[in-house]
């Protein structure tokens, strides 16, 4: 597996615009993705009780396992809590997607991000894509630009792309997102939209992200605060020609390890990009009874406001992170963790067995003062293991969090 | 039922002392408290899975129902995280105050608050025991003076204190507690000391302990996080010579809503003394299916960065409110949903059935810049209903939660 540049359309057969519709003022807001041939859809939604219209829409599609053919996003509004009206613009963004490049309704989903409570300017983003359909194209720069138009307080377009092979013929996963990571300004959002020109069923590639989900998105720190149109959508078209992959296989092993690193290079950039962040930290929790536990421990750490202004502070205090894994509920015996920090500073273990060790607070310091941290907790002698990623509590983020609307 | 001063020797039979023991800097540090004839005891501890060493010595006298005598604090250090030694120096400090004032061990239960890792100075607290046992008085300043050596980082001491009537005799609750609302500086810690001089029986008492703590501390915002240490301790010694008070009586209903009043004003109190929150934040869930889904969807809001960080601003982010129900667990319709602002400066109603309504900016603005404002979340026609307390997330509080160590 090699790392390469393109974004979205960097696998065959997809093709991606961006249009400035309005919605935001003067910057790229609605953005058109689209698959050459039917592609098979996978989702994963917020699990907040309070839904956006779009993601009520691309629930019913996913679960219908329907072959899809684009994706339509707009940024500058969520579509969120806008009642009747919110479910009939959906309906409406996707009617005018499956008109202008020629399949049905359902084989569009939709997404929106952005303020919440205020009807979708419609006549705005009907222009926008007829606009879009007819800029399409499938090099990086599309791609960057759809990457671009997803953005809402993002302070940089994040995508990853990768190829492999399956039995000798190369394929590709291609993904952009959007997302800062520990700020969601009125509730809007996190985004993510991966492709592949691998051949691959709805079931397994739904099984897949569901795993690669844990593994990501799920392990970064966004506040505990679970937004109203948290998304990401994958869709496969077999472009590449490749062997159908099937479950179990070993191809399947390969293209779940490519398909796990492009979302976890796109949850971390979203962890990166958190407004207000002054460090980048990442949580490995290693000798857990099986993963779940140590997923569990490791999630508390770093969505805990006393370690994360610990961070802030570049203060050694190991007390904070043992009390965030006490009360996680996962299973550990406090009298076997270690704990040690690392940064290109060094490192130092400051808990050990249970019990503090004498430690060079000097050193400790130097350490906790770089911008990329990484602390280590082994809770055990078993193999679960798990890594989160987040970032410091600042000022800043009080700032901006403070200020939003006004 | 009226409010009385006098803390924890209000209600007859309990005295009371402190003393400087040099655990923390020329501070009251050790504190003791004693009940003339044996009481009944009940206990709420952390559910955190690290528990400091007191909190496993109380927990199991309060199991095996023992009458007792005492509660022996020191302030300065948790005894947390201190291995086998934290053990014996617990009962040490029990075997002392068992010896000092005449009663067994295991009447005695131990409480320690302050800094993790570091073993106790046991000469020292030897020493401030047996002052405290010297100095034992039941007046007010005896008390005042306790709820002042079980402080850390608290900025004024707590106290509060009932009178009732249980058959026409005069019943009285007293209690003292620490912790300061946002903050749990190194984990450690909230307490809370109640006395009764009603006539109630262990496991009655327990009971509504359990219930009581359902709707004070645990409807407090702390971060999140519950630290090693957090105990919640009853006396009831019958001194008052009322009639023993038993289950689903009057009296004991009577009992039961003062008994609660004492634990939400000491958890308000907690909160108010928030080190850097600038605003205290009444979130009243109405019309819930039950009290405990109320409660559920109550705690969520106020725990929320963003919906503190929106207070902090002053920022009418109904949104945020929203969205911290709806990953809450708690059930409701997102459509039913009516939330209003309210404080001295005015009331607002901001989003009507789950439609925002067009709503006076400034005079939201005014009403949210007061100190104590209160937010009120209809979420359907039901009787279920709930409070939470908590603060604003402010600079405040990043700057000293990321200073604490150094």
């Amino acid at each position: 597996m090699k790392w390469i540049h393109g974004g979205v359309t960097a696998p065959k057969g997809f093709s991606a615009a961006a249009y400035a519709a309005g919605i935001k003022k003067k910057k790229l807001d609605v953005a058109l993705l689209v698959s050459d041939c039917n592609a098979s859809i996978a989702g994963a939604f917020t699990t907040n009780l309070v839904k956006a219209a779009p993601v009520v829409w691309d629930q019913h599609i996913v679960e219908q396992h329907i072959q899809v053919k684009a994706i339509v996003i707009n940024s500058g509004n969520a579509n969120a809590c806008t009642g009747k009206q919110g479910e009939l613009d959906t309906e409406s963004m996707a009617t005018t997607v499956a008109k202008t490049i020629g399949c049905a309704v359902d084989e569009v989903l939709v997404c929106s991000t952005g303020v919440i409570g205020v009807p979708l300017p419609m006549s705005k983003i009907h222009n926008g894509i007829t606009e879009c359909a007819a800029a399409l194209g499938s090099d990086s720069v599309h791609a960057e630009q759809a990457a671009l138009a997803i953005c809402t307080t993002d302070t940089f377009v994040k995508q990853a792309s990768v190829e492999f092979e399956i039995d000798g013929i190369p394929v590709r996963i291609g993904g952009m997102a959007k997302g800062s990571g520990m700020i969601h300004p009125n509730m809007a959002t996190m985004l993510a939209f991966i492709t592949t020109d691998a051949a691959i069923d709805q079931t397994l590639l739904q099984t897949m992200l569901g795993n690669s989900v844990k593994e990501s998105y799920n392990m970064i720190s966004v506040d505990g605060d679970t937004s109203t149109n948290d998304t990401v959508l994958v869709m496969a078209n077999g472009c590449s020609e490749s062997p159908r992959i099937v479950e179990g296989s070993r191809e399947a092993e390969i293209f779940h390890t490519a398909f796990t690193a492009v979302h976890t290079e796109l949850a971390k950039l979203i962890v990166k990009d958190g407004e207000g962040a002054g460090k980048f930290i990442q949580v490995d929790v290693i000798g857990a009874p099986d993963d779940d536990s140590a997923r569990l421990l490791a999630r508390s750490v770093i969505s805990s406001n006393l370690v994360k202004a610990a961070f802030f502070g570049a203060d050694a205090n190991w007390g904070r992170i043992l009390c965030a894994m006490g009360y996680s509920g996962g299973t550990f015996d406090p009298g076997a963790v270690t704990v040690g920090y690392a940064s290109p500073a060094g490192s130092i273990t400051v808990l050990q067995d249970g019990l503090p060790l004498p430690f060079d607070e000097a050193l400790a310091k130097l350490i906790l003062q770089e911008n990329e941290i990484t602390v280590t907790a082994k809770v055990g002698n078993d193999t679960g293991k798990a890594t989160a990623w987040g970032c410091d509590l600042t000022y800043e983020y009080v700032r901006i969090n403070g200020d939003y609307r006004s």
